[in-house]
Parts: structure tokens; sequence; C-alpha cells
């Protein structure tokens, strides 16, 4: 990596500032780069190693979980190397209590599968391909190794004063819901991950900061050179107010196929929409259109591109204007997913269909919506959840649409 | 094992109960022997497994300490099984902020040397001869194989309130002394031992309930019958006011010499002396003399000889007893033990050789013991701290005293 220093710091990392919530340490007039992190990427004479960690507990991947690793990728483009870390020590080992929801108990298959998933999903977003660039690494290569030794001397770096003090601990404790002693592991399981990589930087959401702060306790105690903390803020969803999350229904997966990413983003609110141009796009802000709907477009089409190229991006935006001009009439072309009607055994009702191709998530949401009159069949609407087809022929070639954005074309 | 169970219980279990602070748990009108230790005892078809943990740090073991071992003796006697668990792993690892005095870290060896030497203390009062009887245990054994998936799950078995509900942590939270988090393992730890031992019974202070009660838990946690917990009193020194303890001088130390042991016993104070029957003798508590002198005679002759023999008892006795009418007279004859002047550099200051020889705690103690009036060398009372030989054959022969109990034959 070849940096000049004669250029300020300041104005060469502005790419390292854009949408950060926190860095830790932050002194911006210091030139000790052990305090502000400007001075350590100009000073540094090898690849800093910037870690984030990820959970392969499946769960699902979105607009939200792409701020985090855009970041990295930034890192990544100055010349320093990504340092990915798979959780699978704990997925591995689940939560003993078997009372959290969260902590599943997983197989090494599932872990696996559900890494290599991941890794496909983010592949947009990072640089897989120059070397040196990226490291995946899973946690448990040092933390199955770690006897009962090491472990009281990671858990006898903190008192039960600074734990409880964590902000989801402290409530907890005041509404005397049990706390769990091994909760108070994972934090320093986390840390020690930083320990084990050597990073100079962690990056994370901004209910990480905990977590990371530990990473640059337990680097100080093995007489590491402790990590700069990077938050990044946590995305609203595309309602405006919560935060985004498939439960909700208000997120954008990075999954979705470019139709449906489209619509979705081409909505976004007013009050988020700046947020949205700098977490998820490296627009120039003073630039962007004055224009509210043409600012939905700008930002639809960008983040489409980034995930399915431009050329499918743009498909997507014809796509969904003619749907919205003619609704239902097939008008989506190529764009409109399909679902293999093969997957389904006639006679069938219109619900199980509705289930069985993922528009609706199940067979009580399917009646729930044919109840709505959201459900259309080549832009018929229907309205009779008993209605019955006896032959996968009645069917192929037509388009199935639940409300205005979620379509599929049916085929054999 | 046999035990006849025609006999009531209660009647037959005389020797279980005998100074016992608490048992639990204990239902004694029950027949069930998951709620009556009596019960449990005379329903086995095995010998049980009885457990005591003991700390090889190379504390001064006394009195106070022969109380559990008593008792375990008792079980043994009773065709049970002690098994003596030497906490190897703890002292290995020592304490890893370095701040508990306590826990000092100790190298192999010192701990081996050190479990030696407390077994050599209290071979007086287990049987070590009796095949099946005695199970001596380092419990790295097990503890070194703990892995941090098994660690996660014994912290798991606990909640945060749970442990600072422990006496000792419920002050220290109070008072906002740091609890380190490692701190909340040991109990854990402890009570793995009996896990992995397959304890029956637990022996232990009354200070242990807390970790005797974690054991029971982890017990059945892994799917075993919980152990009985049976606490025994923590004993009161020969002062008769604050716990046994070396360093408040009111001890009497296993490896005492036994003048030494029967001149500190024979002023047993009258408010601890029937506690002292009951913990630390088999005598009849019904038949002990009226007279408060001879029952401090038959107390110091009985503990005495236990770790003496009768005869050396005996001795001690009336060496003792000459050694009020003649102080310093050399009159204890061949119960007092010997110092030998070769570990002496004459020419040699007085306070040097009271500090070499052991009868002072160091140099400092012996000037003070000289200044207090408390030296004599046969009788003749030394109030020069500087008062110097030029060499060993000024004293050889002679008797070196520390106040009234303390006394060295130097030889050559």
């Amino acid at each position: 990596m070849t940096v000049s220093v004669s250029v300020p710091a300041s104005d060469r990392f502005d790419w390292l500032f854009r949408g950060v919530s926190e860095i830790f340490p932050h002194q911006p007039s210091s030139s000790d780069p052990a305090e502000n992190i400007a001075q350590r990427l100009a000073q540094t004479d090898r690849p800093l190693r910037v870690k984030l960690g990820i959970d392969p507990t499946g769960a699902d991947i979105h607009l939200g979980h792409s701020i985090p690793l855009r970041k990295l990728r930034s890192f990544q483009d100055a010349g320093h190397t990504a340092v990915l870390i798979i959780g699978d020590f704990t997925a591995r080992i689940g939560d003993p209590t078997g009372k959290s929801e969260v902590r599943k108990q997983l197989t090494p298959e599932q872990v696996t599968d559900n890494a290599l998933a991941y890794l496909d999903l983010v592949r947009p977003i990072l640089d897989f391909e120059t070397p040196g660039r990226l490291e995946v690494r899973y946690n448990s290569e040092w933390l199955s190794k770690l006897d009962l030794g090491q472990t009281l001397e990671l858990l006898s770096t903190m008192t039960v004063g600074q734990m409880l003090a964590k902000e989801g601990f402290a409530l907890r404790y005041e509404k005397e819901t049990p706390i769990f002693i091994h909760e108070f592991l994972y934090p320093l399981m986390q840390g020690y991950d930083s320990v084990a990589v050597r990073a100079d930087v962690e990056l994370g959401g901004t209910d990480q900061k905990f977590n990371l702060v530990v990473g640059r306790d337990l680097q100080r105690h093995f007489g590491l050179t402790p990590q700069f903390g990077l938050l990044m803020p946590i995305l609203l969803g595309t309602d405006g107010v919560q935060k985004m999350s498939k439960s909700l229904n208000n997120y954008v997966g990075l999954g979705e196929d470019a139709l449906s990413m489209y619509s979705k983003l081409e909505k976004t609110p007013d009050s988020i929409i700046k947020d949205y141009f700098t977490l998820l796009t490296d627009l120039e802000l003073a630039r962007l259109p004055e224009n509210p709907r043409e600012a939905q477009k700008l930002l639809a089409l960008t983040v489409t591109s980034q995930y399915h190229g431009t050329e499918r991006a743009i498909q997507a935006q014809a796509d969904a204007i003619a749907l919205i001009t003619k609704p239902g009439q097939n008008a989506g072309g190529d764009s409109i997913p399909e679902f293999s009607l093969a997957a389904v055994t006639f006679p069938a009702r219109i619900f199980q269909i509705l289930s069985a191709s993922g528009l609706c998530t199940g067979s009580n949401d399917a009646k729930r919506q044919i109840q709505g009159g959201a459900v259309r069949l080549d832009g018929e609407s229907i309205s009779d959840i008993e209605l019955t087809y006896n032959d996968a022929a009645e069917l192929v070639g037509k388009v199935l649409q639940v409300g205005k954005k979620r379509f599929k074309k049916l085929i054999e």
C-alpha cells in the first residue's frame, strides 16, 4: 500500500468517515496513530486488518447488514485486508439453557451452508478477487482450543459491575429478568476474536459498541495494540419508522430479485432517503436530485445496480413503470421471478399455490391476502379462497400477484 | 458393607450427627433416601463416596481443619469411601488478576509438595490402610480437560442473581468492591468436582454451604443423584473468641510437637471446651469431668494422643507440669523439640538465633519478644537484643524459650 503523506489526512479519508456514527478512540487533532484513525491509516506501512464478525445462524441478510460490509469494502479499496469472522463456535454450541431463540444450536453442516450462503449474498459488496484483500475465518479455529485456564483468564479481565453496566444487562438486572452467567462470556469471546486475528480496526453497528470495547481491552491485556472501533448506524426499514427487519416486513433482502428490490426502494420515504443515499450508495450527496420522485428512482436504480448490475436494474425500472401503468398485465417481462408449478400437487387451491410460491408466508397469510383483495391472476382479482385448479395447464404462463410489488410468473 | 436394616436409623447414626451444624436435604421423618441421609446410609448397597476438597496452597493445617477430616474418618469406619480432592487446578493457575493473596500461582512441584505435606499431616486422622476406604484425586484430572463449550454449559446453570446472592459476593457488590467475573467460576469448578467423582456426600465448613449446593445443582444438571451436604462448624481458636487462624496466633497446628500441642490445649477456655470435646474427640460428652481443670487436661491429653500416640501425650503432660513448676529448667526432657545450631553462622546475635530456630517468626518478632521479657535461656531472662554469641559451644545443650509454651533444645 502506498499512501502519500503530504496530503492532510482529513481530506484523504472522506470515505472513512462517511455515514459513521462513532469512532473510538477519536482525537481528530492528534497526530498519534493510537488516537486518530486517519493518522493510523496515513502512517501504516502494511495493510491494516479490518474485522467484521458475521452470524452464521441463517438470518435473512438485508440492506441493513450491507452497511458495515460496504465500509469494509472501502477499506479493501484503500488497500487493507477485510477479515470476515464467521461466528461458527457459538452457533455450533447454541445456548446451553435452550432458552434463547437467537442462539439455536446448529450442526456443523448447517453452519457451513449458512456461511456459504452468506458469502454468496455479500459477493457483490466485497472484493473477493484481489489477492490479500479478504480473509474469511471461522472462530472455532481458536475458541474451540481455549481451555479452562485460558477461559478463567478471559473472565478475569472484567468485573461483574462492568458487565452489568452493559445496556442489555443493566435493563434485565433492574427488571430481575434472569441473566445466565455464560452470557457474560459472549462479549469476551467476540473480543477474543480480535486478539486471535490481531484486528487493527473492528466494524459494527452502534449496538456493538460494548463488544468492540471489550475487544480493545482484551487486546491490551494480551499485549497487542488495541483496535479502533468504527460504529455504523442501524438502518431504518422502508417504512421509515422501525429498524429494518424481516419480521416487520419493512426490509429489502440482499437476495431479492431486481424488480422486487427496485420496487421497494422506489417508495423510500423522504424522511430517510438521505440516510439511504449516505449509507447504501457512494453518490455525492451534494448533487442529488431535488425532485423527491427523481431521488427515489435514483436510489432504487443505484442500489439495485449494486446487486444485479446496471442492465438488469434499468430493466427493473422499466418493468416497474409498466406494472404500475398496467398492473398485472404480465408487463414485468423477464424481470418477473418464476415459480414452477411442478412443486404443487393438483388439484390445488389458490391459497396453497400462493403459499407454495412464496408470495405469501403461509396458507393463513394467503387467505388473508385474498380476503383483502390483494391477489390477482394476470391482473384479474381473486376473491374466493377456495378457488381450485385441477391442472397446472390452467395456470402456466400467467402472472400471480400479491399487492402491487410481489409477482411470480407461473411456469411448468 | 453390611448394614442391618432392623435397627432404627436414628440410633445407628449417632456418629453421623455428632457436632454437625447442618445437613441438607434433611427430612428426619422421611424414609426417602433422597431426603434423609440416615436412610441413604441405611439403604445403600455399596460404599458411599464422601467428598472433601482440600487446598494445596501450603496453608498451615490446624485443628480447625481436622473437624471435617474426623467426620470423613467416621464415614470410612462405617465402610464408606473418603474421596479427598486436591484442588491443584486452581493452585496451578493462581488468580489471573494477581490481586488475590489466597490464590497465588504455584508450580506443579509446589502443589505436589504441599499435597504430600498435607497428606502426611492428616495421616493420623484418616484410614490410609484399609483397601477401598480412601481415594485421593487431583482435580486437574478433569478440570484441565474442560473446553470452552463445556465451560459455557457450567456457567449456564446459574444466574448472575443467584451468584451475587452468595454471602461474600452480596457484601462486596453492595460495597461496590470489584468482583471479577472469573470468581464466579470457582464455585462451579468445585461443584463440578462433585460431578466428576460422583460424590454421594460432601463435607465442608459452614462457610462452604453455597459451594456444596452448587455441587448438588450441577450433579442434577448432569443427570446424577445430588449429593448430601454435611456442614461442620468453624472452630474457634484457643482464645475462645475468634476463629482459629495462624495469623491470630490462637491456633494449634497439626504438625506441632506433643508438648506444644498439649500446653496450648490445656488452657482451653471453659466457654468453648464442650465444643472442643464434641468436635475434636470421640469422648462421650455425658461423662466428662466436672472439674474444669480436669476437663482441660483430658482434652489436651486426648487430642495430643491422636497425633502423637498415648505415650508421648502422657510424657508431654508430665513435661508440661514440670515446666510450669520450674520454668526454663530444661524440664521438658525428651518432648522438647531440638534445633541444630549448625544452621546458624557465628558470631550470631540472640534475635538471629530466635528467628532461625523458628521460635519467633522473624528478627522483628524476636526483638519484640526480647523487649517484652518473654525470652529465656535455660530459665534465665534475656533482655539485651544485641546479645551476641561467638560460638555454638556457648549454647549447646541449653533450652531457649519464648513465653511459657515455646521451647527449643539447642544442639550441635
